[in-house]
């Protein structure tokens, strides 16, 4: 299933989830156990290594083909005034992971990834969800399917990324409308919006949650009426993963957002799931708590682009390379201690 | 200076720090802001990056030659039943870092490091220091001189990290001379101490503060009383790199114990090192606030070697990947927002 030509499609997809390969787990957990070291001392490293075991279906996982996946789209709600940025910067910044310039370009090339764009309609931004659903059913499925079609087979591991002025107001109606709370305690400043800013989201996104709160609180209806089309294309792009069994490291608070629908619905979803960095935009630590992830990282960072899941892939690299390089207790005779 | 044949060269050294070169930092602060990315928005990569700068003296710093120095030795206080394993293992780990088989072989590989492995006297242990100074001053001047003379000229960045049978035994006895507070609070379970052998470890560290506590609170006679070989050789390499102008990465709880002692005596030692790992050890969060330190990363390692700091060295690359390789605003003609 690599793709949603109907809502049921997608439906079937999220209520159908595999699960990783036990016997490459139990098998890079001995292996773990018989390396020249401590049990258990290097900490999350070995959890990460076994993790990949078990979505690889390999004792010794390998990361040949890693790729960021950075999905870009343009939001009405953005003509609310919530966002530093104007909505022109969303696809001079496509321009700009084209040419090289970004700092994905430079994160990925040192993190040994490739990186593709997928810009989805970057002329015709989502309907302003404060007055009307942001897309139609066809234009979700559509964004849900250029996720899923994206995605090549074979990889070894996936990084998803996004690029859209104004969707971390997005983010934050997807967040409140799925785990509920506060909208105070979804939003932020995003790229670095002001306190008036910071306001009309919070407008926005009460404003977005009242709208729709009598349609069903379904996976597709929350994304297509308070997403955007890169939301939903890396919405799109993990569910399909899951179905290839190719594990995926999560970026930021708006990577998060766009699952949490799905989580909502099937909270297994987030099974083969690393969560990459815990970002500075207030809301995405209680996101990741939500969701059951616990970030790798957190370096304050808050870009976006899949720039923290970027560097959290180096760290992925050194637990795969203690995992594979290290030697054991029996091929050098030392002493296992008490 | 690149040794210390004396008590008074070793105090000389530590009380005349260089500080880095602020232009550098300045240039690179500048940098950063024409990055196509909002202000500040890629976190604690753009302090790594300038903090580079500043001790390297270049606008953009770079990690062509970034080297692992793991010190080894061995500690007459393993006697007492405080480690997991005998302290043969020092030498055999020692044979497992030559021959390419341990942890940090294969992280050092993993994030571009060279390994330099500085084994002292492993045949000689220190003295019992619940009985006598761990070390004579002589003894305790050659692992300094050691450390800093181990250090080459015309590296981007150095990691130290140890190997050493009971050595957190000696590193909580350092860490509370230094700072204070009940000995409680500075043990942990090192590489896997059952409840006896940390009962063992904590009546080990009281006796050693008891019978020194006449002694002069110097950073010398701190680390010669109840440090290690191993121990004083990343002091002196620590204190050589800075006099050399080379930022250091710490790696885990007793490389931090082994700068305690001088940074009670200088608190300015630790303005050229950045923290690579809190580890798991209970005592280190705190031996870290005391240093004035953040660690970069927090994976639950408790494994030494220099691990936790290769790791980190990953995040590095990363910064000074973005600091370098990014575009500007004026090379792109993307809006700078607000």
């Amino acid at each position: 299933m690599t793709f949603f030509p109907t809502v049921a499609s997608f439906e079937k997809a999220l209520s159908a989830l595999p699960e990783p390969n036990e016997a490459s787990v139990a098998a890079a957990r001995d292996r773990q156990a018989q390396l020249t070291k401590p049990p258990g001392s290097l900490g999350r490293l070995e959890d990460i290594a076994c993790f990949l075991a078990g979505w690889q279906g390999r004792e010794r996982p390998r990361l040949d083909r890693g790729r960021v996946l950075v999905f870009a789209g343009n939001h009405g709600v953005a003509a609310l005034g919530v966002s530093a940025f104007p909505t022109a910067v969303t696809a001079q910044m496509v321009a700009n992971f084209e040419a090289g310039g970004a700092a994905i370009n430079a994160l990925a090339r040192a993190a040994g990834l490739d990186l593709q764009v997928v810009a989805l309609d970057l002329d015709r931004p989502t309907a302003n969800f404060t007055r009307a659903p942001a897309m139609s059913e066809a234009e979700c499925l559509n964004a849900l399917s250029a996720g899923a079609t994206a995605l090549e087979d074979g990889l070894d591991l996936i990084l998803v990324g996004e690029m859209g002025i104004g969707n971390s107001t997005a983010a934050a109606a997807l967040a409140a409308r799925s785990f509920g709370g506060p909208v105070v305690d979804w939003i932020g400043p995003g790229t670095g919006v002001d306190s008036h800013g910071l306001a009309r989201k919070a407008e926005a996104v009460a404003a977005g949650l009242a709208l729709h709160e009598q349609a069903p609180h379904s996976a597709f209806e929350t994304l297509r009426r308070l997403g955007g089309r890169e939301i939903a294309g890396i919405a799109g792009t993990v569910l399909a993963a899951r179905h290839k069994r190719i594990p995926v490291l999560l970026d930021g608070f708006i990577s998060c957002a766009a699952i949490a629908p799905l989580a909502a619905q099937n909270g297994a979803i987030t099974r083969h799931c690393l969560a990459g960095h815990q970002s500075a935009e207030p809301g995405h630590a209680r996101l990741l708590a939500k969701l059951g992830l616990e970030p790798i990282l957190t370096l304050g960072m808050r870009l976006g682009e899949g720039s923290g899941a970027a560097v959290a892939a180096a760290v992925i690299r050194a637990a795969l390379a203690a995992h594979d390089g290290m030697a054991t207790f029996a091929e050098t005779g030392i002493s296992k201690g008490e």
